[in-house]
């Protein structure tokens, strides 16, 4: 899989990782790290809108969020959109990625300006265990298991996200595509499965990752079901205009292929849909 | 997008286009059709699933059944999995792809040799505007919207399988990719608009065609509703084991993305899901 590159607007190694930001042909601008695309501006809002609007419209009322990675804005701007949040902590280990977002990406680093936005260069794992804040809602924005984000898939992580969540609190993660990394996504459902009494795992069709069908998972730390406990018509009177989520495609997303219901169904909270 | 080849096993010219099955790295046999790819070994269950299986465990008992192109073979062998099918005539323009997919692909073409399949080498339009014969399902497994299968796309075949399917009849159609060619989508659900009474569109998530996200159509002679004319219970009573299908992704297909869903909703015949 390839992209045409028309024009390089950044490239720099941060010390932890190669990031460039280019023009593309038919995909707008694109962000890389370490030579693996990490948005288009074409179709960045189907990955963004599905990391955050599931978890904030099953949560009755998310005020504090809690971003992990996701230096490039985009599902701040998602977690915005939802009038009850009051603050919104981005914690991005790598300042490069933020800087050349905010510099060359205004289409998601935009929202990092919002008054509701506190932007942390750190660790996301050092953060949550030093953290004492408590949130409603954390959001893995990672990148693959490999490197530096290995520890952001540990047992010791979610159990100091677990921690920092309110009792109703959600926490939903990035996990890679079921056609390509099944094993990853069963060893994340593992890890969830020993900090949380209910996992689940949800799709959706991404146009620019590898592996075109890709992943979110899922935990409550109270016993919130992300399907049932969805009412439509929430979504609907929240005047949300989205390109690709609504509350249909919301429900769908848990219905999963049946080679991966197979794969990972002992270790879900429910059958699918 | 591209496929590292390994070895080429057949490459002809057939007079209509250039045909060639290679063995690739990670996605086994593949079969391209003037360079664009026409299915992998890899994943070619997830289109052959979804275009075969839809119709038939919607349709109360098709006997009947006729495939447009499709001449590897996919298509036929998972219509012949429902024992109620009687008679399964493929018709495929072009007699290169019958017979490279015989000697190359027999994961799929190996069907083709089962007592209940007619082969017929010839022009679908040309096949449907002479048959005399009944269908309870048609299924039109053609190739883009290009060349010499523009006149699939087109008023005159459709009206042609509406007068060849029985009463209860149903159309299924390959329909390109959502993010790529809503308006081919819009032309051809306008086509159907105007020889079937209800007329959906559904989707499932590729790994080798380029969008990722692909969609069917689906068109009732009767008045059957894809989504609720489904039984779950006769999927898992039928035993069929699909690497793809089921009865909940069945149902979640037909829940469109809001920028599809909001450019077709007026040429569908129900709300999403």
């Amino acid at each position: 899989m390839g992209f045409r590159v028309e024009r390089t607007l950044f490239s720099a190694d941060s010390g932890l990782q190669h990031v460039a930001v280019v023009e593309s042909t038919g995909f707008g601008r694109m962000l890389f790290n370490d030579g693996a695309v990490m948005l288009s501006e074409r179709d960045e809002r189907v990955y963004h809108e599905m990391i955050a609007h599931v978890p904030l419209f099953v949560h009755p009322r998310a005020q504090r969020v809690l971003v992990i990675g996701g230096g490039d804005g985009g599902t701040v701007r998602e977690v915005l959109r939802h009038p009850s949040v009051t603050a919104c902590r981005l914690v991005e280990i790598d300042a490069t990625v933020v800087s050349a977002c905010r510099q060359h990406l205004p289409q998601t680093a935009a929202a990092l300006e919002d008054s509701r936005v506190e932007v942390s260069v750190e660790d996301g794992v050092a953060y949550v265990a030093r953290a004492a804040e408590r949130y409603d809602v954390v959001i893995v924005d990672s990148g693959d298991p490999a490197g530096f984000a290995v520890p952001l898939f540990g047992d010791r992580f979610y159990a100091d996200v677990e921690r920092l969540l309110t009792d109703d609190g959600i926490v939903v993660s990035q996990c890679q595509s079921p056609f390509n990394d099944l094993t990853a996504q069963a060893r994340l459902l593992e890890t969830l499965g020993r900090c949380f009494p209910r996992v689940h795992i949800y799709n959706y069709c991404n146009l620019t990752y590898p592996g075109a069908l890709w992943s979110f998972t899922f935990a409550g730390k109270g016993p919130r079901n992300p399907v049932e406990d969805l009412d439509p018509r929430r979504v609907a009177d929240s005047g949300l205009s989205c390109f690709y989520y609504n509350a249909a495609v919301h429900r769908a997303a848990f219905c999963l292929p049946q080679f991966q219901a197979a794969a990972l169904r002992h270790l879900l909270a429910s059958p699918q849909c």
